[in-house]
């Protein structure tokens, strides 16, 4: 059923006078996803403007534009402590957390490009892998987005390795920030074979160099919001603290960017980004956040609830999934949690409904211009041990009789370290967490229930060995691949 | 004038029947560079082996073929602290530093195969550069140096990203070591432009991923000696250390990797080899040895100097050329010395003599399986200012006339720092410094007084400037390209 979306954020059926009317105004939208023609949208204008102050001024003038279209649809006023209607580029803005993103942004009245290439679609083909959750195409969730919400997302097919392309994309949108999920995400994905770990380096450090330079060349007031990720950090034996950390040595002090040990070609690539961006910061003074990310999970957002054709993807394999993903599906059909080796890795967690609403907070309060930010985006801690223990608690409500087994560990790390990370800044700026203890059932193991139907078990098992990553193609071990 | 080489290290001329005979026996070795096949050698037989055991024995048995030739030419008795006939594959060998290293090794009774796709030569090509020293082609350096000491270097021309390539050279010549210089060394080159930042990245982690790649893959136990360089560390406010620095925060101490904060998209490269390299030990166990070198001077070893044919490269251009090359220069043709900025940038440095040395020392001390070991490779630190005082004081003796000038930097860099950086394992193992104040004449001034007909004062600008690289081609403003 269609819905609207209200200034409280929460989502309500439309009258059907107003899903009519939301339709015909929408056509003109969802007709154009491609490179060749931008689409005119329905509550911004696009004035000829660069720089922040311009782009501030031209959301000024969109709001005539808007209060035309008031009366059918409401705009979502703006959550955030500034002003709305901001351009924001979401670069992957078809995979898990940008989607979700991009969905939360368009609700709150900013003006949303999404750029990807899909990849991410192709990796699952590829391997024999899908998402338990049925997910549309790119260009069908943002048709039903616009009949839903009256809010048009502007979908560009483009490869941001392809500067020409990219640089294309960016001069006709004219973000005033750029948030930056388009990066291949999996660590096991990294490590099926060389060909995959040079993707993985090429991929992200490449793309992410075009994206630097493209601000540079083109609004160098525009903000960078790049997704990281807390396994840049590695365990180390000491507290981690966001980005940086201050040194006593020898007499004298400095504060110096946190050392770095990712634990894969996908975490290092990460690694690199964060070295490149804040030479970029400091060479051309771009402004630039660094989100080092935990692991992410949950399937709702506000909006992906809105419609099925709506909804986020949910990866439980061996490649995608994460260990959470992984016990709740498991709980889910009775089979037994498996628990990589000892099973004391322990990492930063938060749930997607988080990560959308840090990603606002960081546009929202932008870097400044030289500034190299770096928050740590994660709510809470836990050991895999620690997870295995939720979703055994909280199946037992629900009567699955959950049981845990502990299987070798296919991958190369601690599996018992000390582990405390600082996350604070965010919720500086206003986060307000959801825990994982008191959210599992709706977050995640209620769509597990739901689609357990669509679990293929094959895609559960370690599917990758950090041990043995060769030249030879990963892929027939890979997943299902190797059936 | 061919020359040999005697067990001391110095070269005196061949007596004439030597001569002959040396290049009879050299002439199967010097028609075969290309991939398709590989000589066969002089001195060393090529039994079946792998892992480093195993070659040490081959070792062994190639004695008896290096006895016959020995009545010619006397085989250099290896000065190290291991046994000799070490199996070294120098990617990038027909470089500034690569080939000294060849010629620095083979001389000294290891086995040589030098891979490099010739592309240095090819930068100055596209680039209007050119050498101040007229350097031989790479096929006629290796033949010459087999006329000369009877010692057979293998040439092959392979691009290491191509790992197909690549691969086959490894397994065919079973290297004990791979010592990587074969990576885009210029800071300058890598901000011309988009494509050349993209191209050095690219190039230089992709290519290094290869190479751990082939040794994990085809002898796990080859010591790789990478080049790094002390440009990772940045300009902390703090003691830079050897790799790593022992952290006490919060009342927890860790020892960890040193932060790195490289200053082009060169340097950067070169961080993300380190952070890649530091995993691959982890993960899969390889010894690996990251030499973070210091800024090289000087032409001359005991074996480039043999014959004219065998000269090493002298780059005083704005892009390839260093602060020192380029006051060495302008001393000799008169011309001011021209400091970038305030002239407080300070700097390691060491004379490629020592280079070589320190490259042979970390292939006789290997470093164990799964240790990543770094050394800080250098001997002396000094400020652009010092540098240009000791040019001046030295060419004052030569009546040079010398004159100093500041120019605007065309790099973002701290131009007056605190700078003090450990440099203390390689002389624990051995080595003994040359020192820069006492050798400029004969490292660098001599060289640049019997060349400079050859110098062309347009190379020696600022080049390329950090703040402006663009997606645009940058060529047209670098070097003699902009005339």
């Amino acid at each position: 059923m269609a819905t609207q979306i209200l200034a409280s954020g929460a989502l309500q059926p439309l009258q059907k006078s107003q899903h009519l009317e939301v339709k015909r105004q929408t056509s003109r939208a969802v007709l154009n996803y491609g490179r060749s023609s931008l689409p005119s949208r329905l509550f911004q204008a696009k004035p000829a403007h660069s720089g922040r102050q311009q782009a501030c001024r031209s959301a000024g003038r969109s709001t005539a534009t808007s209060a035309v279209l008031s009366t059918e649809i409401p705009t979502i006023p703006h959550n955030g402590t500034s002003s709305s209607n901001r351009r924001v580029m979401i670069i992957g803005g078809d995979g898990y957390c940008g989607w979700a993103t991009a969905l939360h942004l368009s609700a709150r009245g900013y003006a949303v490009c999404i750029v990807d290439n899909l990849v991410r679609r192709t990796y699952d083909i590829q391997l024999g892998l899908d998402t338990l959750t049925p997910i549309a195409t790119a260009q069908k969730r943002v048709q039903k987005w616009g009949e839903i919400s009256g809010k048009h997302i502007e979908l560009e097919i483009c490869d941001i390795c392809d500067y020409e392309a990219f640089g294309e994309v960016f001069r006709s949108f004219k973000p005033d920030a750029v948030v930056h999920f388009g990066e291949q995400r999996s660590a096991p994905y990294s490590m099926i074979d060389r060909a995959r770990a040079v993707y993985t380096q090429h991929n992200n450090v490449i793309g992410n160099i075009n994206v630097m330079f493209a601000i540079k060349e083109f609004n160098p007031d525009c903000h960078l919001v790049k997704l990281g990720t807390m396994g840049e950090y590695g365990t180390p034996n000491i507290d981690i603290e966001e980005g940086f950390i201050t040194i006593t040595h020898n007499g004298r002090t400095d504060t110096l960017p946190y050392p770095k040990q990712g634990n894969s070609f996908y975490h290092l690539s990460k690694v690199h980004d964060s070295h490149n961006i804040h030479f970029a910061t400091k060479a051309w003074k771009l402004a630039a956040t660094d989100l080092n990310q935990g692991i992410v999970y949950g399937v709702k957002t506000e909006e992906t609830v809105a419609d099925p054709v709506l909804i986020n993807r949910f990866d439980y394999d061996g490649i995608f999934g994460t260990a959470l993903n992984r016990f709740v599906i498991q709980a889910a059909v009775g089979h037994p949690l498996t628990v990589y080796g000892k099973g004391g890795q322990t990492r930063g967690f938060l749930d997607i409904r988080d990560t959308v609403r840090c990603v606002q907070l960081a546009i929202d309060t932008p870097a400044d211009r030289g500034e190299f930010r770096v928050f740590n985006q994660f709510t809470e801690q836990f050991s895999v041990n620690d997870i295995a223990k939720i979703v055994n608690r909280e199946g037992d409500k629900l009567g699955l009789n959950v049981q845990v087994s502990s299987v070798p560990n296919p991958r190369v790390e601690a599996e018992e370290h000390y582990y405390n990370a600082k996350h604070s800044k965010l919720e500086e700026l206003g986060l307000q967490p959801h825990l994982l203890g008191e959210n599992l059932m709706e977050s995640l193991l209620g769509f597990a229930l739901e689609y357990k139907d669509r679990v293929d078990l094959n895609l559960i098992k370690p599917a990758v060995d950090w041990r043995t990553t060769s030249s030879a193609s990963g892929t027939k071990t890979a997943a299902v691949a190797r059936h």
